[in-house]
């Protein structure tokens, strides 16, 4: 069995790290002292977000690949970054595991996290190991933004347009394929559009950024517990409402992983419902005041930006069905502590 | 049962906190977003500390009282900044637990964490909560130093004096009277200077603040895991080895708890064993130049600076016994995952 300081040092191997005294490149003070030490660029804000991948709630040891846990650990966090259009630096890990866990099963764990550190831009500046009967990660991520441009939830005005990035309803779909196949499904549908969002999904960064460095948007946040909840969130946060349009929504159509393509009848209403209610689809909701909705392309970087519906005045959220009805969109996705 | 909103709103309602829109004051904006942002002063670095309070690690629900835990949790994480001679600033929590602990003992832990807050002068700026089997509390701490202040473990030169702040031993002393007569202890020995230490812990921030100001220190670090443990990973990492005198440890003695007078050598033993290999003191160990060891006193604002040994060239960590006899001090203390 390894001890804390094998598992440290070697975590902070296998994941981008600044380790000990760095005299410069921001950085003075990395892993190994009793904390880290960082020096912020002048005139720059210091964005903070803190997540939990939990198991049992958020992953199963199971069905998840390891690699695919550490990933989205860090994945999750940075997606708030991005809502907030705000940059990733650095980040911070507390990792409980059983001792059963600190071998292979770490390695990958590490090695997954690495890959999306890289990919984010983030390295690792400290963290603390514990042991636990089962896996908890918990992530602190530290991102920067030009004073006054982070994105928030709460500047939403009645009229403006609102928009989502990708399609809705993926993570959700990608569990389900893995609840249903177990862990052979990865290995069975390697080109899984679903599958990948939901063991590697792909915080918006660039999306995030570009609309807080042309002020594009006015309020703005990430999708991680379902469009229906979080929307409502937004809504609240802005004291507004908002008219979603189900027939714009873009949906991950089919049962079949990855097919984008049209549907049957019942395909789509599942389809619908995994878009509305489905958790970890990690794309951003944002709204546009009407005089700026022209500047914003259809594709951003091959990502499509999609007009959902519009910001009113009326407090609540209303779904504009394709008959032309309109009812209210009950906040139904992911809730850790709502009654089942 | 609650969810999510309400638990994050009570917990932010109950522990010091910034939440939503601050126009001024460093945070402009806090919990309740994506992310919280917050402006640091001009000129001043960034420590960040991590930490996870885990149950059947570190605490035992039927044994600790939630208020407590919710205390330490923080004093836990804020001892990192004491060392490093740093402000206390923000803090951040992911609390994973049982829907049964989202109520009455929710609100308990809230209030500890609340009194830990007020009395370190830190505020709440985000948090995450989610549901688990047990409890997980982890904490990423922020605070302010100035450039080129903060005090690291890797500083310790040879012929520099070694000092510990406070009584050693008292956390583990604290923890064993738990143990033996369980919750009711706590009612039964009100005045328990080591059960104090133990539940409440009062991490040195005024004194690592004066080390670093003062640049008094050449390294330091805070006693989590025990002196043996602790004092070999600032060896470790200052590549030096230390003398430490046995006579000279200022013990926290006797089975009664609270009692600091002389005691009967049984007693004695189990007094040094506790001072040596007990974790959870968060006393300050430092070492000083030695042409500066005159300017440390034997108190700092009541709590005693005891000069407990040197640092020396050759490599490891040894003690001089009472009997003038030299032996190695082996690393005894608390480790997650060293073989038991």
């Amino acid at each position: 069995m390894r001890d804390e300081a094998s598992i440290i040092a070697r975590l902070s191997r296998i994941v981008p790290s600044r380790i000990g005294v760095w005299p410069s490149r921001g950085v003075p003070l990395g892993i190994g002292d009793d904390a880290a030490v960082v020096q912020f660029p002048r005139g720059c804000e210091s964005v903070f977000s803190t997540d939990a991948f939990v198991e049992g709630a958020h992953f199963l040891t199971r069905l998840h690949p390891p690699q695919a846990i550490g990933y989205k650990a860090l994945a999750r966090a940075v997606s708030d970054l991005a809502a907030m259009g705000a940059a990733p630096r650095y980040f911070l890990l507390t990792l409980s595991l059983p001792a059963g866990k600190a071998g292979a099963w770490l390695d990958h764990f590490a090695r997954g996290m690495a890959r999306a550190a890289r990919r984010f831009g983030i390295r690792l500046v400290g963290g603390d190991v514990s042991r636990h009967t089962s896996v908890v990660a918990a992530l602190t991520v530290i991102g920067e933004a030009r004073p006054g441009r982070a994105l928030t939830r709460s500047g939403a005005r009645p009229g403006d347009a609102l928009y989502v990035t990708g399609h809705l309803g993926a993570g959700q779909a990608g569990l389900e394929l893995l609840l249903r196949e177990g862990p052979r499904a990865i290995a069975r549908h390697p080109d899984s559009y679903s599958l990948k969002r939901h063991l590697y999904p792909d915080p918006r960064l660039a999306e995030g950024a570009w609309l807080a460095t042309n002020k594009f948007a006015s309020a703005a946040m990430d999708l991680s517990d379902g469009l229906s909840t979080d929307l409502a969130r937004l809504c609240a946060a802005s004291h507004v409402g908002a008219v979603v349009h189900a027939s714009a929504l873009p949906l991950v159509h089919g049962e079949r992983p990855g097919s984008r393509r049209a549907a049957a009848p019942r395909e789509d209403r599942a389809a619908l419902r995994r878009a509305l209610h489905g958790g970890e689809d990690y794309e951003l909701l944002f709204t546009v005041p009407r005089r700026l909705a022209s500047r914003i392309p259809s594709r951003f970087h091959g990502v499509p930006l999609t007009r959902i519906g519009e910001i009113v005045s009326r407090r609540g959220v209303v779904m504009l069905d394709a008959g032309g009805r309109i009812r209210p969109l009950r906040p139904l996705g992911w809730d850790h502590f709502a009654p089942k």
